[in-house]
């Protein structure tokens, strides 16, 4: 039986155990999204890519991965105090979703200067917003006090096990779809999908390599691998928005052990990505997304002959606001 | 065996057993393509909606099954002297890259002044383009001399067996995925989707009603059958291109007979349609592709409570001019 992964132990490690259980747990409440291919792609790599359609996924994002197995995870009694979490992206509005499929309450601190498109987002799925000013520390200390306030359970974005879990639920279909993958490659923000990535591969596919993809211009990641230690990035700046976030604590334990490689990709090459794929296979993704097929389009002598597993993480980008 | 539908037998109605030799015929050279749902437009419609994703298909758009048909039907003798066709929209891409499949000749004949990226994607698909001026007598008689030059086999857009059995494997797949449809809609323009995805319910599913959707400013089918004859449409004014052609004397008689209904759509409505599945589904469509779901919000007490299948029939869409 499903044991739930209780807040005090989310800052353990989780196991391809937890990935498991998650899958059980959010199977009712998010899609199994399917695989796509593209000839011209595949062509323009001289790989062979399945491209796994996580902008198809609930709420738009993968991120309803690991905030629905966060959120079904929880105690009755736990869950009664609702859930909160401090973002301005994709895992507020998964966050505010997957509350309400539970019928819970879900706060989230956002700063004041958000996008009028991301409120509306949060308040779409009945999320409830507390703003702030737009610093850290304003935001950690306005989730402080809601938390005092409601004893709601904080979900954080990514450094969380029950988090990584759901997240890894991801490659594990990917992998059960389709067999024998050479390298599967995910953007790499703050970590949490690229640590569910690893444990899925490590479990069902170990003679896969996982590969990080990340913007030049966000390369904290890619940085701390060749420092030997976890370094945090100030404020940078690239289009990929969902990728300016820093390793965590526990997402620094796969990446430094378990991520064979971290490549990284250009600005104008995200966003001539993100038009070809807009293009070519017909879906909407938003720039963070396009950062792996950029990072196969730059180095394709590392994918060249091999089977490439890319997961599309999202599609929730302004239509009023194209790059290009 | 397959028989192979030759081009003498294109004007006999095709039966559901071509449909199903076009299944055959097609599958190594087109996608099975995934059905989608949006818990968003289910409560918008009162419907349980499964959108078809042909915009996901070959070229972006199910008119690759109905051309890959035609292509592959044809006798070692007949292909030898290539295909050809006259299209400006993506019958013409679809017949281009069908052909590059078999390895033979196809020649698209295009208004001399057809959209750049329209002529790139046929070229792109290794298609060659005769100009013509853009006029439907120099049209026709500019693809008489194609053939009568190279004894090219004409594979027609719609009002042809072999394309109307090939479109109509698209129903085929969604009604075995998807159980107990009361209700097909797709969009109608010459009417070859629409003709073979009659065949298939007939067949496969004899209590789903079929109903088609029209622009509103290209209501040709509608005032066809109310008039009870075949009118034909001169150069209608709607956003939605795909659907400017008028029915064909084989599309009539399936439309004429066999479609329970024929609904409209405004163009506000069409483009607000295609707006919200960018942003809902994050899936890339073009104007002709919202024309059933903007008529489903328009209609919405033909469609509550009902399961419908929804054809989403393409993607083919210039990013640089969006309609909003």
């Amino acid at each position: 039986m499903a044991r739930p992964i209780a807040f005090e132990f989310a800052m353990t490690p989780p196991t391809f155990d937890d990935v498991r259980r998650a899958r059980e747990r959010i199977a009712t409440w998010t899609h199994h999204t399917p695989v796509l291919t593209s000839a011209t792609f595949d062509a323009m790599s001289g790989a062979r890519l399945f491209f796994k359609c996580e902008n198809l996924q609930k709420a738009g994002a993968f991120k309803s991965r690991g905030a629905v197995n966060a959120v079904f995870g929880l105690s009755d009694a736990e869950a009664a105090h609702g859930v909160a979490t401090h973002s301005s992206g994709n895992h507020g509005m998964a966050l505010a979703r997957a509350a309400a499929c539970r019928g819970i309450e879900a706060t989230v601190v956002m700063p004041d200067t958000a996008p009028r498109a991301k409120i509306e987002a949060v308040r779409g799925y009945g999320g409830h917003i507390v703003f702030c000013e737009p610093r850290n520390a304003a935001r950690q200390d306005t989730l402080d006090a809601v938390v005092a306030d409601s004893g709601a359970n904080v979900v954080p974005p990514y450094d969380d096990a029950r988090v990584i879990a759901g997240q890894g639920s991801c490659a594990a279909e990917l992998l059960e779809d389709v067999a024998d993958l050479d390298i599967v490659i995910a953007p790499i923000g703050g970590g949490g999908l690229i640590s569910g990535t690893v444990l899925s591969c490590r479990a069902l596919s170990p003679a896969t390599r996982v590969i990080a993809a990340e913007p030049a211009n966000a390369d904290d990641a890619r940085r701390s691998l060749d420092a030997g230690r976890r370094l945090i990035e100030d404020a940078p700046d690239t289009i990929a928005d969902g990728l300016k976030a820093s390793l965590g604590e526990l997402t620094w334990q796969f990446v430094s052990r378990e991520v064979d490689d971290i490549l990284l990709a250009e600005e104008d090459e995200i966003v001539a990505a993100m038009r070809l794929i807009w293009q070519r296979m017909k879906l909407v993704v938003e720039p963070s997304c396009a950062v792996p097929l950029a990072t196969i389009l730059r180095h394709a002598e590392v994918f060249a002959g091999r089977r490439v597993g890319v997961i599309l993480t999202g599609g929730n980008v302004d239509l009023d606001r194209l790059p290009w």
